[in-house]
């Protein structure tokens, strides 16, 4: 996928990629398989996340794990549990997501550890776990989005287990390299096999609802007889293109 | 009910008309009915709503169903489901009222479907179920309380199926024509029946309350001497407006 | 829909014509619709229930709405709330299913109520509102599927509206007429226009997979080997039924 | 109160008390106040609960309450946290009944403690906490109403605080003395100065509706002629009474 | 951990596991991580749980997931989801555990899955998923633990991916061979490395209860003197062993 | 305490403070006592709450209650309830914290209430109930952490009962005089005997990870090599304060 076609889709509003993927049988053919995460929502409304997933796997504590995780070293003399590992694995463009098994009390990282994600040019935080520090962390001026915030560290409830494998997050598949889309209506995810379908035909179809706008807002006709888009909605928006009243982007 | 006297509730919060409806016996008679809607808020707060109550049904969906309320068509050749009949039939000082029963995930409408409704004057949206495209449906600058916010189109989860039928929203019912008042505290249903009575009372109580705040700020009184209300409290409140003291509106 | 299709249909466990009305497209053509109710379960487990519905609707309490509903009367002299009026329309077959809002700590009724229900013959009960006297209720034997059991009286927070119109009850649709069938698995909602497609090929479901769990049993062969069903499956199944293997129903 | 009315209470059903009470405005005359416990259940159903309340109450764990707690010891040299104390001031006719904060998934006691409790004659526990060992508990025979089993000790949550003071549990009020009701609808709570009118107003209603039962299945009339209760209700039940027809406890 | 080791383990109550760990500091010394299952319940009660974990992790469903997993197949030419290896990978003494990331209304497994592995020997069933033809399953006279019984078949929200790894499992760490103990009261997971140190305690702890209770029954001396345990339990429980009174197994 | 280390400890983060008095056993000698509040969230962000707690607890409404606590009066004359009472306890520096039993949808206080309180000079608001007029509560400009705002007045649910005792808020101990420090993370809630070590251990913490931050921002180092605290962060943190490039406060 091109960083182009995800350029596009951020375009595109979450709702808009909601309907497409829903339409063209996506978490319909095997089952009704999610698409939108529950109980995520961002932190600070009103910023666009968009990029690819890297994605990072939460367990419930344990002292053996624990033992294991937080001793056992790289040769890079870093402290290797996963959640260090995975942040120096992302880069522009990457979207961290992590699995906290919907514990959205519990806290997967703060000022620091999220910092460094920032440093390193990541696109936004998704988790449906919780952000500790949050504000500072929203400061930074970024696309976080969470279960919550919170006090409690995560070390006395979850750990960090492994990294880029598929995981759940608010319910929702995530593999490594799909398309993570948030805005303030929820986050969808994204196959990446579908961006450029998913692209075009978003273009598309936002440009038809702004041409529907438009025309409400000069002809006062209700938007009721363009849907679902038929002949005479194409005809209008058509119409309204050739005529140079097509609504801009 | 006049507008006048809808315009007085409008100046009263919604705490203090629950208040005036619960000692009035509403909801006490025959049983301990609702009062006020249960997981609805403002999406944005700080916008007061008062307005006459149209209402719309939503049902889950099924394909029989689906089939029966999209296909069928009005003699004005319109889309005719319920939900685009019930936006045309909305005018000012209308507040659509619709009843998602509860799934406060699923959108009911968004930019179009509720831009029309604001296009044609509507006071307000108030629904259990969720907003898309919520934020530019909020930014057109009037009231807006929802269940949420949500990327999922109700078509895939329920279907409107009749309007201006008394329903049930966030758990009380609502008939059409009912008073609609809702603020940051919440959203109350007041059976027009009730109105007058409710007006003259509210502007009454708001007034004493007013009285005894600036009392408590000018003589450093405690206001548990006024509650509940009683002689002293009215001897007080009429000592201030015979003296001009009395708050303003 | 005859009685032998609904008898067909009383055969077959929830789970299966879940399955095969969720691989037709049921609740995946425009959506993902649901079949089987939420938070509805057998008060006593073991009685397998099916029959045509019978709806009946609540809303929430209010005075107006009481006072209309409760002293309206019929020409018959009888009490005439709809539940009363909903309970003498039932016969042989039928199942009442009401529409509680979700309000599974509120009774819907008890001992006389149902027990009323009970002497006309129908064939059971639902509703995602809860049972008073549910012990006395459930000891006449028969089908009883709620919310809960609850000393809360009805009419403290809801109250019978209408009945045979469309409603949701555990959050699916119910029309008059459609098929509910009900095990300790769940309450699934079967369309009319369903029931004998559904009824055939849930007959030969139903006998290949106890033609695969007699296999197992004799053969010690997983089952793994004829599941998604394919060719070596429907083979399997012939050979035994040719044999005189094949599993009695 | 008397023992003699205690008997006369613990003969009606909860559902019953529950409704005089709420007709009576208990719940009513200042708010609606709850009368009925919420996520409180019968550990094993069938097992009617009546006595007076014993109160003992929980606050959340911490080491300081702890210290205090455990080590402080009356005269008798007995462990004095206040669990014990209570169990040791229960006798025949009381309920134990302890405010855990609705915690419902925390013991509140096991085979031992509450083995004690009944060694001492009591009527039986309520709580919105958890029993552990539930089952050897619920064993001995007597009505046990908890919020559920759980493995987890008390302790490491929540602590024994103080008793007989006033509580709430599973969200209602319950004054030391208070009666407690319990039966599969759910566990009502009776303050001891209504006993007497809700016995004999009880005994009368509970007959009523013996009589439209019996009604109802000699005559095949629908109890709905009888309600609300009417003076052709009263003239029935009267004329089955002076004709012996009248239904026996 | 040996054979022996284990039938010591399964004596035990999973709350007095549950205790001997929380005591050890298991969930303590870096965190308060979880012992015990949450919303994970027997289907039968009265049916004691003990063997080793062989665990299962679904992940919500996706086409080109369900692509994958259900289309590869092993050399042995058996359809090669996880969950059909899993099954074959369990024999006797082995407990499948299912991650179903708490979705406990959808199915993993029903009479003809869980029949092949009660065929296979297995210990039990514990997920914090559904069942599905509930009744069958537990017909079968084994443990069964679960988030409930559903008709909604798995497939349509989640699909196996893999088995034998660390999984989550109603909030608490399973890893592959850890000792899985259930009862009514709750099922708690044991990591391996503790179970001998476990097994000695639990029978030393509850014998001193069994003296406990054998000594309330035969002196009514209150269990307060005997707890925390202290030196006058040990001596109590020491000689009622010395005088042949100590409670038997 | 002193106000000394009050104010020492309003410097710290809520998340630091849980950190510290988790990492010093707190909430683990005896068990997993908690330390931060569930469901109680600041109405406006943004706000750091500091100050010690005065205590209101709340029980179920009831009619005797009611008359009893309403109709009570003190020798000075006042209306004697002790939310009136209580009030009039707080100074500069007190929070009032009020155990509304988790009942969130019901108001403890509102505009006048609230607003005496602040005349008093108290330092804020903590409540698992809600605020009712919260919008002018707000706006007196001071920390309001709650569990929602609400219409429905408090009299209708719950009663104040009594003050200055020990409570539970969001599910944590609290006893008079005791910390309560909140920011956009949570609430937290600090014994005063932990005060002075938290206040001094909490000021050296917050240093190192600022200078964690500014090596990080200066250096490009991932924070990795310095977590968990060990001998190279030190050095670090001692090598830029040496230098003088440790950061300010």
């Amino acid at each position: 996928m091109s960083d182009e076609v995800l350029a596009e889709i951020g375009k595109l509003g979450a709702a808009t990629v909601f309907y497409l993927l829903h339409m063209r049988g996506v978490g319909r053919k095997y089952g009704s398989g999610p698409i939108v995460m529950q109980n995520v929502a961002p932190l600070a409304p009103g910023r666009k996340l968009v990029g690819r997933a890297v994605t990072l796997r939460y367990l419930p504590t344990r002292e053996d794990l624990q033992a294991e995780i937080a001793t056992s070293s790289g040769a890079d003399g870093m402290n290797a549990t996963p959640r260090w590992r995975v942040i120096e694995a992302c880069g522009p463009g990457d979207v961290l997501v992590s699995d906290a098994m919907g514990q959205s009390g519990t806290s997967t990282g703060g000022e620091i550890v999220y910092g460094r994600l920032f440093q390193r040019g990541a696109a936004g935080i998704v988790t449906d776990g919780a952000i500790r520090d949050a504000q500072p962390t929203v400061d930074l001026g970024w696309p976080v989005y969470a279960g919550g915030r919170a006090t409690m560290i995560g070390e006395t409830k979850m750990l960090p287990y492994e990294f880029n494998v598929p995981i759940q997050c608010g319910g929702v598949l995530v593999r490594p390299g799909d398309i993570i889309l948030g805005d303030d209506d929820g986050v969808v995810v994204l196959a990446a096999g579908f961006a450029e379908e998913v692209a075009r035909a978003g273009k598309e179809h936002e440009a038809i609802e702004r041409s529907i706008l438009a025309n409400m807002g000069e002809e006062n006709v209700s938007p009721a007889h363009y849907y679902p888009f038929n002949e005479g909605t194409l005809a209008m928006h058509r119409a309204r293109q050739a005529s140079g009243k097509g609504a801009q982007e």
